[in-house]
């Protein structure tokens, strides 16, 4: 069964086609026909089986014969990390954490950024198709680049995290620090690292220093480590 | 202090010279000049503290002055993977699985496999520049691809897992079934999955099937994520 998007499917005015690129990929990739079975998500957690009207490569209509909503999961995850210089390491990351499961992606620029641009509209192309790979229901939110301090003002979670190891304690590991089913947030910096200022307004904030493992882990390794650690703790 | 890879220096006739790439990116890139600290690795877990005794871009030679021995993880993992049709994807997981910690890494064509060649060469390149960024002392075995059934006369890891969901029990977590400080080696099927025979192959050479998450993973993801969970239960 294919699964495609479809935004707002639970809304007042439901689309009743898919998207052009959806409707490309059903028609002329899949050579799908009318009558033909596909899935259709929402990215809000509601699936529906849906079944081909109009086998049209630009416009491809379908009827919904059937819904099927997924709950939310009981802990949710969201990554704040600083884009790296190099832009196809954030976006195999934003690939990688959407295929094994992440709430949301917050992105922000720290005063040791050498990338001050990011343009999301590619990042949430990448991130559709990780949660189509991946048959999910539920799409991340992605949050635009933003400076530190103003990130830190968005925060709500309460479990707090920083990859960074503290100056003169022991570092405790993301893993013994998180507990189960919470609402976590961890800040993952730049190549060029947090700088002092940032490390003492998260501190303030209420974040704690935490280590993902022995080794120096890339930007995009750690922010990756960091997903992966809470879906493990919660597996 | 920047770590530079050298094998063979425990060895009987330790070289006396950086290698040419090494040479070229400490003088070159990096301006380094007589009597310039350096370290560097053999990959076999002993790290030299290094002074630079002649600045040539193509020999840049170098004297121990202190050598320093990393003893073995108390575990080890070894993951055994199809490469990807895609080879970004592998190279990808190799870069990634050497920056978190892995022992061995063996490649195989499985019957489903679109890729039938694979040259280690480059991979190889990627291990060495992910050990060194990573500022470790040990460089994975990597094994060039054979077929299936040849990979599993290869087996000497007494934890044997084969990431694929039984058909009549309800699915194993990874996390699970492996215990701490073991000899792991976790199988990862090509995009086409493993064959019916080629399970039945693992299950008669005692691999036990699990599963990595609730989502469908691309082949480097699950490889990737089965080489973390291994890492995170020995943290």
């Amino acid at each position: 069964m294919h699964l495609f998007y479809q935004p707002g499917l639970d809304g007042p005015n439901p689309p009743e086609y898919l998207s052009e690129d959806d409707s490309r990929h059903a028609i002329k990739t899949l050579r799908l026909g009318i009558g033909e079975l596909i899935a259709v998500t929402d990215g809000q957690g509601n699936r529906y089986a849906a079944v081909i009207t109009k086998a049209d490569a630009r416009r491809c209509a379908f009827r919904i014969t059937e819904t099927q909503t997924t709950a939310p999961r009981p802990f949710s995850i969201r990554i704040c990390v600083a884009p790296t210089k190099n832009l196809d390491r954030i976006e195999w990351f934003v690939e990688k954490a959407v295929e094994i499961g992440i709430e949301r992606i917050s992105f922000f620029f720290g005063q040791h950024s050498e990338r001050r641009v990011l343009k999301l509209e590619r990042i949430e192309k990448i991130a559709v198709s990780a949660m189509k790979q991946s048959l999910q229901s539920f799409l991340p939110i992605l949050d635009e680049a933003i400076p530190f301090g103003d990130l830190l003002k968005t925060i709500s979670e309460e479990q707090r995290f920083i990859a960074h190891l503290p100056a003169n304690e022991p570092p405790v590991h993301l893993a013994k620090a998180a507990t189960v089913n919470g609402k976590y947030t961890v800040l993952i910096g730049p190549e060029g690292d947090f700088s002092e200022k940032e490390i003492q307004q998260a501190i303030e904030a209420n974040f704690k220093m935490v280590t993902l493992g022995p080794n120096r882990l890339r930007t995009e390794t750690a922010a990756l480590t960091a997903c992966q650690l809470l879906n493990f703790i919660n597996a």
